[in-house]
């Protein structure tokens, strides 16, 4: 019996949270969940916005459902989410970027490169150290070619004519791609931006660093009509976390307008992780069904409210 | 009376640079020209592609026309291009996007962040410094504002929700544009990425860091259908550099066919920086009636040679 941990962080995470946790409730009556808080409001009551005790929390869950946080105006402040991946080694973001004539997922070091936290300040500048690991390369590398082995073939997204740590990311990739019998090819993450957003049909699994990954997933966003509805997961040895890419919108928070689509998928990809795809499968079309008949939040122009729209996502999966 | 160093470099580079300094000769028949050799023909013949004196050469001229180089299959090489920009100083890297609905100016900082050079290797990591400093901010800051000042507003691409780095270049950026009165937003640059595409409108000088500018400027190409037609300039203290987005397209190479657009824009860039923004205007509207008159090379779907390209901007060029 899985232990799913629910975290609804901020803003608009505590209307499409519950939504998306109804809804794996109701295909897994077995699921056992609890609620762990952090974020905004926690650091607004407690000064601290993901503490020790949180962390060990999530870490005695299978997986862990997350719906966005708000960053305090703080300038001390350290994302939640980064210490979240952090402590719980989160090593694969995730992120599937799939419409029409689309299907690519972005596999995200998660871990190092420039979110070492290997900095300092001088008088007159500032440094980051960017490190790349044969050891981080080689979990993300494996991550990527197992997914690449049942798809179609990877891209490696590298800077590797400007910068050395990159040809280590590449070399690595490319001789897992090779002992796992995965086509391959190397793209420098400036021209596989552009490539990627004019040829989306010649790519399929992209592998690449941290801060590339960041930026090339948003940038990828675009062929989808932005992050809106797009889940991603974070994958560690032992923990997995889902999350939409969307992020906590204080601005729409408490009008029961935002559009759950992001957190259901997440839920599904939560699914598949804890190695029910049936259940995933059944929920991903349980959305389509819905907005193929004309249900939708206000963003994609309809009338539904949040709780309206996962209520038809609920029904469907009920008729299945 | 101006001295303008031609390196036609590699690739179709010899034959779009002769293109755009002839029509550079024709509107300033004042410049005097001197060919500079760089590139992957020059390392073949003498085993380096750019030596001390090709940099002394260079920086002898109010202004270098530069072409394409092709990168030599040498993991020990080190891009030429690079090399120039750092012999050179030349700190701004300038890249104007514009068409239908969109015009926008990039302008990255060229010396410093990744790009810094200061990299090691351990047995089992890699590692690339990212170096912010205050001077280097600075001087990109005042190059940025004093273009936005021009124009309408400035935003700051950076990422300093993760990077202590960017924080510097932030308040830097942000001192700047207040001292100069120009209106300015810091935006994260995964977020920037996506909303420069699906608004471009909103968007007009956008200055960043060095790695963030080399991709975010490969993406925004995306605007205008790639970088076939998008002109460039290296601006330095004394020197500056004018190229071409493409590179040497070795496939394409001396068949006639190659596309001088970008080449030609980037001879207006030069033409402006020097002083004389009439021509560069003149340079620029002969490119447009030309194209408007339907004579295209093949990329375009037209059937003009390069060459053929190169004299109907001639004559257009002379009929002003
Ligand atoms: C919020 C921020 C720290 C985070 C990141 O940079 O990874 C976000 O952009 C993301 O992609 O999940
Ligand atoms: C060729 C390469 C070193 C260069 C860069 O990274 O700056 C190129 O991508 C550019 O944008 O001019």
């Amino acid at each position: 019996m899985a232990k799913v941990a629910v975290v609804e962080g901020d803003g608009i995470g505590h209307e499409v949270v519950p939504v998306a946790r109804e809804i794996l409730a109701a295909v897994r009556p077995d699921f056992e969940f609890f609620d762990v808080e952090v974020g905004y409001g926690l650091w607004e009551r407690t000064g601290s916005a993901c503490g020790e005790e949180t962390i060990a929390d999530l870490q005695s869950a299978d997986a862990i459902l997350f719906g966005a946080v708000t960053t305090p105006p703080d300038p001390g402040y350290r994302s939640v989410l980064l210490q979240i991946r952090h402590a719980l080694d989160l090593y694969a973001n995730v992120r599937p970027i799939q419409g029409e004539g689309v299907d690519i997922v972005i596999v995200r070091e998660n871990t190092e490169g420039l979110y070492s936290g290997i900095e300092w300040t001088e008088p007159d500048r500032a440094c980051t150290v960017r490190v790349v690991s044969r050891r981080g390369s080689e979990r993300i590398a494996r991550y990527a070619c197992t997914l690449a082995g049942s798809r179609r073939h990877l891209t490696i997204g590298n800077k590797a004519n400007v910068l050395k740590s990159d040809c280590l990311f590449v070399e690595v990739c490319t001789a897992e791609a090779a002992r796992m019998g995965v086509p391959c090819r190397a793209r420098y993450i400036d021209a596989l931006c552009l490539d990627l957003l004019m040829h989306p049909d010649l790519y399929d699994v992209v592998v690449t660093t941290n801060m590339f990954g960041d930026i090339l997933s948003d940038a990828a966003a675009y062929l989808v009509g932005g992050l809106g509805l797009l889940p991603s997961a974070n994958i560690g040895k032992r923990a997995a976390l889902f999350e939409p890419v969307h992020g906590s919108a204080p601005d729409i928070a408490g009008q029961n307008i935002a559009n759950p689509v992001a957190a259901i998928r997440s839920a599904a990809m939560l699914l598949s992780h804890l190695g029910d795809p049936a259940s995933a499968a059944a929920v991903e079309e349980a959305v389509h069904r819905v907005l193929r008949a004309g249900i939708r939040t206000r963003d994609l122009g309809g009338v539904a409210g949040t709780r309206e729209f996962g209520a038809a996502v609920l029904r469907e999966v009920g008729q299945r």
